[in-house]
């Protein structure tokens, strides 16, 4: 594989030593060589030449919390009581989801995601299969897990229970290793106590991560003490959840005692701002987590309740809500918004050579136009991409050194076809 | 002038009647004469015709508050405390800012707005003459005034007054009527008592509405009680500013009082929810301003403290934020923040016939591109304009039934010669 060698370039690295660089950046296969100013030995005689110019390059995006194929509920029940919006619009929808339609849905959500510059994403659903097919298509990279509600009947918590194993095993490091999995309790207040401990033997099987949603509402919080006479943190941890490597999403409604607790087994969150807010979930105590040393990433969560999947967005609202209800302006600034929805994001899902533009790392990276009036004056670019930036000022793609989106237009898949398959799957399912 | 006429639409039109029709729309000269379904007679024989097939129309987006050359200061100086901001990064540049860099700051932000949707703004700054020259080559619609900020001696407050007066002399109902003017005392911590009476003379004088900044901080207020003796409304009531049409920005900072105060007296409030995150000055009460009755519109504010000029993300941040402060997930629906960002922002700056798309109304519309995966599927646009949908998503915008961008092209500005001059300017400002 010949090496790429971008010039002209300003790149946000999100390397400590070097935030911020101008000069060039070196590929070779799947890896990033070298970035910093160019020198003389940088480029190779066969090499091939990106000329930069008005370009502005950064890692990609992480999304550590999300359901794909939600995309077909997108814009389906908005401005409902939570209640409502779960079981008169979400969950009777769902449960008509075929594997055909979670494909599609899955699809289209990568769309979204990889040409608004998302190089990789947690995914908890059904029919994962489907997914993994659309992953390894697409040249994204996933983190992925067959999501399971316990409340049925025991052949069918066995049933789901085998299929999730399955589906770990058979896709965990495919796909070039751009896939890995995880076992996914769906929550706490949806799996009964023994079938939580299951999933976590299951995952000492494995040798595999966890991931649930836990304290995402008061009401959620509430509900547990009445059933099992704790708050989810502490009924998860006598259960074993965090005797595993553990990403838990939300984590909105946290005591001082209960971060200290996450602190302590390395829990990471999986913040999701916009669908906290629009389901009016609450506030994450972001800056607490923080400064309790407790990893955070960002998440879009899943279409209908954010709705869309673009992660500048979530580093935007990350940035500006904690300002806004702490009255601290140097609340969570703009560097620590980015490394929440880059470095840390891939951190959190155990990625240690995905997140930053750094010799040796992988070459999973994005560039966006900086030649337009809302990224204008070149001040810093850092501020303008989390306070000014949105998905569709992303222009070109990479990930594993590979090149899947350039010039807007996705290389590995066919997006007019996703579009229409994806068009007929909405009107079957509620045109 | 041949009619306009948009087959195969798709239209949010913010009438109450029909709040989303699909169907044609008809622009006679620089009006809308028919939105509906198609009819027999509904297209003249030379018409123009053009295929909105695949594309969401809707009103041309109104931003109720900003100093548009402040995007010179676009990224200097963010994540800082309110004080340091103002006091080290704004004011120092701003006082160094001359007519020629109001001008070039101005029009890229006159770009940033008009491509992303936003058909009329509210600006208040200084050297106004270059502001309303570029409203007038854009094509654009503005509402414009001189703010004047009386912390100075009793000859440069005269000349700034007498200097205000002049300019909304000069170009009230100028630009076929797209340019209207208003008179505006900074603020009460930036104007004395005295200065006020007479700015609210000269308004009384020349029949022109007030614009200024109230309550965006608690120091504010608290200041104004220690210097005053009452909070800011109670100020400014006294000192008649609300015994003329008033918009007043922010109003962060508001007892059940002074909400009822401003509904008696018919101010209208420009809600920026982005900038008052941003510098944590709070979050305003807009649920209870609804209830009230009083009419709330949305602003960006300056590109410092925003940091874009994105007004789809100002309705959805005032959709979101709520939402998750309150904790009521019905709190500010889509339809609301839509009218917000809209027909209620029209006449906030009392245009009647501005702000949606009826007969009769002028023609001041946007077209999306509604065809990207972010956009589907097709089950409710008023919710994905809100919730989905951003500035980079326009492709066509008309104000007074002229076209001003076509396919994200501007074609009354030169874009290129726009960057490359604001580029010089902030280099010899900043560089």
């Amino acid at each position: 594989m010949t090496d790429t060698v971008i010039i002209n370039g300003s790149f946000i690295t999100m390397d400590p030593a070097q935030p911020y660089v101008e000069g060039v950046m070196v590929i070779k296969g799947d890896r990033i060589d070298y970035v910093g100013p160019e020198k003389q030995d940088s480029i190779s005689k066969d090499a091939r030449i990106i000329n930069g110019r008005h370009k502005l390059y950064m890692p990609g995006l992480v999304n550590t919390h999300g359901h794909a194929a939600m995309t077909l509920l997108r814009g389906v029940g908005d401005d409902l009581a939570l209640q409502v919006w779960l079981e008169e619009k979400m969950w009777p929808n769902e449960a008509k989801f075929t594997s055909e339609d979670v494909k599609w849905g899955t699809l289209l959500a990568i769309l979204e995601m990889m040409k608004g510059g998302t190089t990789c994403f947690v995914d908890m659903y059904d029919h994962m299969n489907e997914v993994a097919l659309a992953v390894e298509q697409s040249g994204m990279r996933g983190c992925l897990t067959r999501g399971v509600i316990g409340l049925c009947p025991p052949d069918v918590q066995d049933a789901k229970l085998a299929e999730a194993k399955q589906f770990a095993r058979d896709w965990h490091g495919k796909a070039d290793g751009r896939i890995t999995t995880m076992m996914a309790p769906h929550a706490a207040y949806t799996c009964p106590p023994d079938y939580i401990e299951r999933i976590v033997e299951a995952a000492h099987e494995l040798n595999l991560p966890l991931h649930t949603h836990m304290s995402e509402t008061a009401a959620e919080v509430e509900q547990n003490v009445k059933q099992y006479g704790s708050r989810p943190p502490e009924h998860l941890a006598k259960l074993g959840v965090f005797s595993r490597p553990c990403l838990v999403a939300h984590g909105v409604h946290l005591t001082d005692e209960e971060i200290a607790l996450l602190q302590k087994h390395d829990v990471r969150i999986s913040h999701n701002p916009g669908s906290n807010l629009k389901l009016a979930s609450g506030i994450a105590r972001v800056p607490d987590l923080l400064k309790a040393g407790i990893k955070v990433s960002l998440g879009t969560d899943g279409a209908a309740s954010n709705n869309n999947l673009d992660m500048f967005e979530e580093m935007r609202l990350a940035a500006l809500i904690h300002k806004g209800v702490s009255g601290d302006p140097v609340s969570i600034p703009a560097e620590q918004a980015l490394r929440m929805g880059t470095l840390e994001g891939a951190q959190s899902i155990w990625l240690e050579d995905v997140g930053s533009l750094k010799q040796g790392m992988k070459a999973d990276f994005i560039a966006l136009d900086a030649d337009q009036p809302h990224l204008l004056p070149k001040s810093n670019y850092l501020s303008h991409v989390v306070y000014s930036a949105s998905a569709n000022d992303v222009t070109d793609v990479y990930v594993n050194g590979k090149q899947i989106v350039r010039d807007r237009q996705c290389l590995t898949l066919d997006e007019e076809k996703i579009k229409a398959e994806f068009r007929q799957r909405f009107s079957a399912l509620l045109g």
